[in-house]
């Protein structure tokens, strides 16, 4: 596969390039009673809106295209297989049925039930496993079945340099920008971003969010060590548990100001004000930079942020559970 | 009171000048997967994001400020009351605040809660009735004690004119228009919209949507006189059960082409696709235009219309009864 070994500025304007007509360069939305929470202008940008109804589509679409585009033409029927808590298995599902390929994905049996539903929307193959110990021989088997490309929903360039296409948006949309926050799990999208607002904006501050049970990217920054914990923490916010991978934690390091974590509660507090108060359907792991940004800690930490963009990063929740996840 | 008589482009295209900067130009969406159900090109006048929550703030606004700039300077102390099932509490209460008049609303004892509490969180004073009947009694008691002028929320001319705005706003944000729907209850949209868009272009046809079970302007339309349940009939859309007052019925009789009914089932899919692929939050009574225009009796009747704008009334729903307002 002819992918990119790093990602630099160059790989995510490329990447932009590619997902030009195919994703969708997602608004960013105000809210002035958000701003008075959090005393200072918030700019959400709408990555609920994004096609599979998450970021991931960037990132998977980037690197589907980049393996079609590099195999030879005889190759007929190109397969892919990815592992995922759910929103990568949406957005390679998706990126895979644009591009004619299939795609297989491996979630744990307890993914939320609507994100299962669009793999299978999308005509994706999946398979749920228990214990996420399981996921690599699943990969394995499929790769010896089908002959499929494995491509990592957080750890490969091309799918790093396809979620970077959110920091060089925001760079155009966001007049006067001092600070980017978003969620931090496997770190594709912090380390994406990262780059992309460092080599363009060196000053402007990039922080990651990730609630405390999950505290595996502040550990990692702290220590200057990426630390992964050995079990899979259990949060609300779903999306955000795994720990940072040996790829992103490079960029991580060099990149990244800051990492703030939040209390369940207060990812409850961020999804119930975003719902009410913006009217916009988020996951729990959407909303964990805004819960942030809302934060004491985020107020005593980057006090002179005067526009701060927060990436809304998914909205795959079951509406049947929404009463259950608002529960304080 | 120096109120407009009568509706007409020219006091729609006034009350656009008193809204602009104070209420929101709501942007139109769009969803691939609701064009494929509808088999036509749907674009959604998103007025869940309008400030309060729905429409209702447009006409409110535009009223009280009318209201204020034709006071007396020495007239220090203003009160307005109005009569509500909801929405329309909720943007009276919030335009008296930016206008500095104290506002008393009537709701009924059963109007969704975060109905309520917006009210309240607008400063506003809520008097909750059971029996609409006892409603006009108790508008009386207010203005005896405070002198407060009576407001409309559907029957009041500038109400209308300030709900029309939201035509004006989609002849310039949807190219090639060729119909537009939207939920119909006392017809204060739906008459201000109507003569909007056929003064303007009036090759656009206008149609509403209404609960089968309060198909109250079908019914006037059909027989061409005013019609109205004794009753107040219940349907899960809590905003529309309302009928068509005397004012609003001449509008919508000389310029509405067609009203389309849906079942509650109805009403809950549409609410289903908007929240699940949409990622927006609505209200029932704001997915009654979304339901119609995916029907049978739509595609049979609106037969050569490609570019359908549908108008997301509000988005002000009791999240904890979600699951239950789904349940088909």
């Amino acid at each position: 596969m002819n992918t990119n070994d790093e990602v630099t500025l160059q790989t995510i304007e490329e990447a932009a390039r590619t997902l030009s007509g195919h994703a969708i360069r997602t608004p960013v939305e105000t809210c002035e009673t958000l701003d008075l929470l959090a005393g200072r202008r918030l700019f959400f940008k709408c990555e609920n809106f994004q096609k599979s109804g998450a970021f991931k589509f960037r990132g998977a679409f980037n690197a589907v295209s980049r393996l079609v585009r590099s195999s030879e033409p005889t190759q007929r029927e190109l397969h892919v297989v990815g592992d995922s808590s759910g929103n990568y298995a949406c957005g390679l599902a998706l990126a895979a049925q644009h591009c004619g390929v299939s795609a297989h994905v491996v979630m744990p049996n307890n993914a939320p039930e609507c994100k299962k539903q669009i793999v299978l929307s999308y005509g994706a193959t999946l398979i749920q496993r228990e214990r996420r110990q399981d996921f690599p021989q699943t990969i394995k088997q499929v790769q010896d079945l089908t002959g499929a490309v494995y491509i990592s929903g957080s750890q490969n360039p091309d799918v790093i340099s396809g979620q970077g296409t959110m920091g060089l948006e925001l760079l155009q949309q966001v007049p006067d920008l001092d600070a980017v926050i978003m969620p931090v799990g496997g770190g594709g999208m912090l380390a994406g971003v990262s780059m992309a607002i460092k080599s363009i904006c060196p000053d402007v501050r990039v922080y990651g969010a990730e609630p405390e049970v999950a505290n595996q990217a502040t550990l990692s920054l702290q220590n200057a060590e990426r630390f992964v914990y050995s079990y899979v923490p259990r949060s609300i916010a779903d999306g955000v548990v795994a720990g940072i991978g040996p790829v992103t934690w490079t960029y991580i390091r060099d990149n990244v100001d800051d990492i703030f974590t939040v209390t369940e509660d207060e990812i409850k507090n961020a999804m119930r004000l975003v719902s009410e108060r913006m009217k916009l359907v988020v996951e729990p792991s959407g909303v964990v930079g805004v819960a942030a940004a809302l934060s004491d800690s985020f107020k005593a930490r980057a006090g002179g942020c005067k526009n701060v963009a927060v990436i809304l990063s998914g909205g795959n929740v079951d509406l049947q559970k929404l009463p259950e996840l608002l529960q304080m």
